[in-house]
C-alpha cells in the first residue's frame, strides 16, 4: 500500500494522548524513569476454556521498525497542539526497551500477564496502542480457530475469509493467526508468501459463469489443472453441478486428479448426503466433499451432528471477523513506577469492579504441570523476583475466592512470559510456523479435557501467590486511604 | 510495516482461486475476453434504513498499486500450483480495465450495484477480493458512524477505538470511515496524519498512576498543555478525580483553558449528574463532560433518556469493530461477458433464494428526487444504455412484490456509478474530506424521516426499470430451459 508520504512510519500508529502524556513526561524531567506496564485481558475469548496467543511476530516488527519519519514529525509540528521542542526530541527516538511476552501458540488465561514492557515512561507509553490493537485481533482469531479445529478433528479446514475481513492487514494477519490456531491453509496469496502457510483454493462461480455451463466450466479447468475440485452449486448442485463433475472426472480419468467437489449454498447436510451417494455410485469413493458457506464451529456441529458427509471445511467470515466477539478487550496497565528516589513501586488501578482492578508489580507467570500427569494444574503469578522452581510443595489459591485453594508437589513451573527484546535489541529468534504451531498441540495436549470443552469449559485456575496478593491488597488500602484523606 | 520482502506488493492480496481462474482464462485463451462485474449486498447493515458509501479512497490506491512485484512472482512459481508461463506473463500486468462505483459519502441501499468493474476477465477477476475486503468494511463503519451521529446530534463524537481494531489497517480505514459517517475527530495520529482528519486525545490513567495522585497529575498536565480535559475516574471520580480537577481549574485560572473531564468508567448516568453538579457549584458551568466507555447509538440513547450530562462521546470498541455485525457481505458477480462472436452476453448466478440470485447485465443506479420536495423517491436501477432522464414520468416498481408500484412525475434522477478509472487511467478526483462530510449531510436532508429511524426504519424502494426486470426473467428461463435439458 503506497500512502502519499513516502516516508510514512508506523510510529504515529498510536492515540494522541500517548504523545500528550509523553510531553507532560519529558518537560517534567521525568520521561527517562524506569517503569513497567502489562498487559491483560479479562474475560475468556468466546466463553473458550484457554486462549491462544498469537501476535508477537507482528509486535516484532512493529518495536523493531518504530522510528518518526521527517513527515511524522512535520505532522505533528503542524497539528500545533505539541511543544515542537519535544517533537524535535522525538526524532532520534527508538525503542531501547524490554520486551517479556507469552509467546505465539501458547495458551493464555485472564487475569494474568500476557506482555510485559519495561523501560523508560516515554517508550512504554507510545507503544500501548498498537501493542493492543495487534493482540486484541490476532489472539481472537487463533482461539476461533483452536475451537473449530477441536471440532473437526483430523480434517482439513481452510482460511477462506479474505473478502469479509477488517481491512487488508486483518486478512493477512488474521489468517496467519487462523494457522497458529490450527487452520490447515489459506486462500489468501499474500499471507501464504510472507508467512509461509500453506495456500489453498480452486474456483469460483464466475468460472462456470465464463463459461456459461457447468460442463464446459469444469472441462476447461481439467485441461489447464491437474488438481481439480469442482464448485457445484452455479446453477443446480445436484441435476447440474455434480453430474457434470463426474462426467468430466470420467472423460479426463487419469489425466487429472479429481479430489472432490465444493458446495457452497443449500442445505448443506441434505446435499452433502446426496452428492456423496452420487459420487460412490460413480465409483468415485475417494473424492471429497468440500463445504464453504458461513460456517463455524457451531455450525459444524450441527452439521455433523445431522450426519452431513463433508470431509474438507473452507471457512470465511465467522472467523476473520471474530464474528460472535469481534475483539479480546485486553488492556495494558502501568504496574510498577521508579520513584523521585531511584525505587521502583508499585501501582494500581483501581475500580468498583473487582475484575477490572490491576494488579499492582512487576510479574512472571508459571504454568504448574503436574509431573506425573504432565496435564497443567493451573496459572502462578508471582512477582518477579520469586522462583517456586525452587519451592517443593506450591499453595495455590484462587484470589477472588480464597478458600478455593490446593496444595500441589511434585511439579514443573516453567515461565510463560520470555524474553523477546532486552534493552533495544531482539534476544527472540523466531520460531518456524510449523514450530509454533506443534507447540500448540502440545500445550493443548498438556491440558485437561474439561478445559476444552467448547461450551461451559470448567475455569482453568490462574493464581497469586501469596507475596503478589499480599502486595495487591496493601496497595489498594494504601490508595483507599489516601482518598479518605482527601475529605 | 516492513515484511522481509523490500519489493512486496498488495498484487497477491487475493484469493487463490483468482489466480487458478485467471490461469484457465489464459491458457484457454479467454482471459482478455470483456466482462462486467458488479458489487451488491444483500442486508442492510445493522438492518439501517441506507448505508453510507466507504473506502474508494482505499480501491483507488489499490488499483494504482496493482503490478506483481519480482518476489511475487518468484512467490507464485515456487508454489508449484500454476503454469510458470502463465506466471512470466503477470510480470506486465497492470489494471487496464473501467471502475464506476457509488462515492465516499453517498447513500447505498441493498440490491443495487455499488461497485461496476469493466475491462478483461483477468484483471476483472483479480481485484476482486481486495475491493470486497475494503467496502465489506469501510461501509459498516460509515454507516455505523452515521447512526451513532444521529443520535448525538450537535455534540461532539470522537473515534478512540484503535487499540481494539482488527489489527493496523482497521484502525485507519476505519477511523477514516467513521469520519465520511460523521464522527468528529480520531485519536488515531497516523490517521491524521494520512487523512487530515483532526486529531483528539487528552490523557490516560497512566498519567494519574505516574503522579499517584490525582492532584499532582493535573497540575503536571496543566503545566505543560494549554487545552485541558483531566481523566477523573482513576482511583474515585467524585471523591478524588473531580475535586482536584476543580482544585488545578482554580489555581491555574486563564493560564489554561479548562475544557472539562472525562469519565471512562462507572454509570455514566448517575456519576455525570453528579460531576455536572460539581462542575457547576464549582463555577465552570462552560467544563464539559466527556464519556467514553463501550458506547454506541444504543447506550446513548439510553443515557439521554435517563438524563445523563454527557456533552462530548468517545467512541471505541463497538463502533471501530463493527460489533453487532462486524462483516457487510457484499458479493462481486459476473454480469455480462463478450462470447465467442465478441457479442456482450448478459450472465446470472442462480439460487433458490430470490435475494441470492444476481441481477444480470450491465447496469446503473438512478436515484430519483422529486423535485418538488427534494426527497429521495427511490433507486431506479436500469440496464447501462437507459436514460430515465429523457422520461416524463416513471413507472417504478418493487421486483419481488411488483405490485407494490408507483409512478413518479417530475423527478431528477442522479446517477450513482461514477467514472472513477477509464482503461486504467484514474479519471476521478478525489474529493477533501471535508466535501465527502458535507456530500454525505446533503444526501441525508434529501431522505424522509422514515428511512432514518435506527430501528425498524422503512424500506428504501431499489427497483429495476422494465428492461432490466424482463432481461433478469428471461435469463432465468433459459437457464432453467437449460438444466431442464440436462436430464
Amino acid at each position: 500500500m503506497k500512502f502519499d508520504y513516502p516516508d510514512d512510519s508506523i510510529a504515529l500508529h498510536t492515540d494522541a494522548y500517548q504523545l500528550t502524556m509523553m510531553q507532560t513526561y519529558w518537560q517534567k524531567g521525568i520521561a527517562n524513569r524506569h517503569v513497567v506496564f502489562e498487559a491483560f485481558f479479562r474475560k475468556m475469548p468466546f466463553g473458550n476454556g484457554y486462549a491462544v496467543f498469537a501476535g508477537l511476530s507482528h509486535i516484532i516488527r512493529y518495536l523493531n521498525a518504530l522510528h518518526f519519519s521527517d513527515s511524522d514529525i512535520e505532522y505533528l509540528k503542524s497539528t500545533q497542539q505539541f511543544d515542537p521542542e519535544f517533537i524535535e526530541y522525538l526524532r532520534g527516538f527508538r525503542f531501547k526497551g524490554t520486551l517479556r511476552s507469552a509467546v505465539e501458540g501458547d495458551l493464555v488465561y485472564s487475569h494474568e500477564p500476557i506482555i510485559q514492557v519495561e523501560g523508560t515512561l516515554l517508550e512504554c507509553q507510545l507503544v500501548e496502542t498498537a501493542l493492543l490493537n495487534i493482540i486484541n485481533y490476532q489472539i481472537m482469531i487463533a482461539t476461533k480457530a483452536s475451537r473449530i479445529k477441536s471440532i473437526v478433528g483430523d480434517q482439513p479446514v481452510m482460511e477462506f475469509g479474505s473478502r469479509r475481513a477488517q481491512e487488508f492487514d486483518a486478512a493477512i494477519w488474521g489468517t496467519r493467526a487462523a494457522y497458529i490456531g490450527g487452520l490447515d491453509a489459506t486462500s489468501n496469496l499474500r499471507a501464504g508468501k510472507l508467512f509461509g502457510i500453506p495456500v489453498s483454493g480452486t474456483h469460483a462461480h464466475a468460472l462456470v459463469q465464463a463459461y456459461r455451463n457447468d460442463y464446459d466450466a469444469f472441462k476447461a479447468y481439467a485441461q489447464t489443472h491437474h488438481d481439480c475440485v469442482f464448485l457445484v452449486d452455479t446453477f443446480d448442485t445436484l441435476k447440474s453441478g455434480v453430474p457434470n463433475a463426474i462426467k468430466v472426472a470420467d472423460e479426463f480419468g487419469d489425466a487429472i486428479n479429481f479430489q472432490g467437489v465444493r458446495i457452497d449454498s443449500g442445505d448443506m447436510a441434505y446435499l452433502s448426503k446426496k452428492v456423496r451417494q452420487m459420487l460412490d455410485e460413480a465409483g468415485y469413493p475417494n473424492a471429497k466433499i468440500f463445504a464453504s458457506n458461513n460456517l463455524d464451529e457451531r455450525t459444524i456441529m450441527d452439521l455433523q451432528r445431522q450426519g452431513a458427509k463433508i470431509d474438507v471445511w473452507g471457512i470465511g467470515t465467522k472467523l476473520i471477523t471474530s464474528y460472535d466477539q469481534p475483539t479480546l478487550g485486553a488492556v495494558y496497565k502501568m504496574v510498577s513506577l521508579e520513584d523521585d528516589h531511584g525505587q521502583m513501586v508499585d501501582t494500581i488501578k483501581l475500580s468498583n469492579n473487582a475484575a477490572k482492578m490491576s494488579t499492582p508489580g512487576k510479574h512472571q507467570v508459571w504454568r504448574i504441570t503436574d509431573r506425573g500427569s504432565e496435564k497443567s494444574e493451573g496459572d502462578y503469578v508471582t512477582l518477579a523476583d520469586e522462583d517456586p522452581r525452587q519451592l517443593d510443595s506450591l499453595y495455590m489459591f484462587d484470589p477472588n475466592y480464597p478458600f478455593l485453594n490446593k496444595t500441589v508437589e511434585d511439579f514443573i513451573a516453567r515461565p510463560l512470559l520470555k524474553d523477546i527484546f532486552v534493552d533495544g535489541q531482539q534476544v527472540y529468534q523466531e520460531p518456524s510456523m510449523n514450530e509454533i504451531r506443534q507447540a500448540r498441540q502440545r500445550h493443548l495436549d498438556r491440558l485437561w479435557e474439561e478445559y476444552k470443552r467448547n461450551l461451559n469449559p470448567e475455569v482453568y485456575p490462574v493464581d497469586l501467590s501469596q507475596k503478589c496478593y499480599d502486595n495487591k491488597m496493601k496497595i489498594i488500602k494504601d490508595v483507599k486511604e489516601y482518598i479518605k484523606h482527601l475529605n
